[in-house]
């Protein structure tokens, strides 16, 4: 895949984030991308990223889904204004919640799915749910809500 | 501290978790204890553990707040039983869901300090509210719903 993923277009500040940073070698490097109106992120988890022998970690589901759902609020924010992800200002979203209901054990071996819709977007504030799919079966589903941070706050 | 953990009680097949196990050398090995009726956890981040420069990464947050929490759950399913860890049939919970309110971002370098309270409980299901507190300061807030696992889940 040719095209950048969202988080390819982060600003220097946080290219450095464990779960989607390209700088942190560390990290999981979470990549996003759009499929129409929704996001998607592939994730090939590690073998020691497990909860019990096959199943993957939830706080590892909890981190993904967390770095693809901001990552996918920053993106419907310049879709909202109407400009491309490399046009200044950038626009930087953390979370301010996260909830995550494990419908079932995830599988550890298969890719991990995540699909993403925006249901609320203001300026300053974007509500994304978004599924983590295996083999074609939901394992969790996730709400969150993503705020954009100030810049001061960022240089605190 | 001599006190063995929660998570040092847990059996074979749950000691492997990327967030508690002791067995997982690649894992962030949470160990949380009791201190009257609520239970803590210590956790130092790593210097690559950031969101962006200064701050915790959000992800880890949720990690070390599921595995202290469930741990807690755990725990607390024991002392309801009246019997001690290490009896047996093992009690093992999973999360069945996981809330993280985000209060401010959350200085990265001082010990993560994680805090639970149980808010009910009963045979199968225990909901754990849990504050992380950092300096003093507390930074995030989180309501888990922990449930038991049966032994067959386990070992599909």
């Amino acid at each position: 895949m040719t095209e950048k993923a969202f988080q390819d277009y982060y600003p220097e500040s946080y290219s450095h984030c464990y779960g989607c940073g390209s700088k942190n070698d560390r990290g999981l490097q979470v990549k996003s991308y759009w499929d129409g109106d929704e996001s998607v992120a592939v994730f090939e988890p590690e073998t020691y990223h497990l909860a019990f022998p096959g199943y993957v970690y939830g706080g590892l589901i909890a981190s993904i889904i967390d770095c693809h759902s901001t990552g996918t609020a920053a993106a419907a924010g310049y879709r909202l204004e109407g400009r491309a992800m490399d046009t200044l200002p950038p626009l930087r979203f953390v979370t301010a919640s996260l909830q995550v209901d494990y419908l079932r054990p995830t599988p550890l071996g298969p890719p991990l799915n995540l699909r993403s819709r925006i249901v609320e977007i203001k300026a300053r504030k974007v509500v994304v749910e978004t599924d983590l799919i295996v083999e074609g079966e939901r394992t969790a589903k996730a709400r969150v809500v993503a705020v954009q941070l100030p810049e001061h706050l960022a240089l605190e």
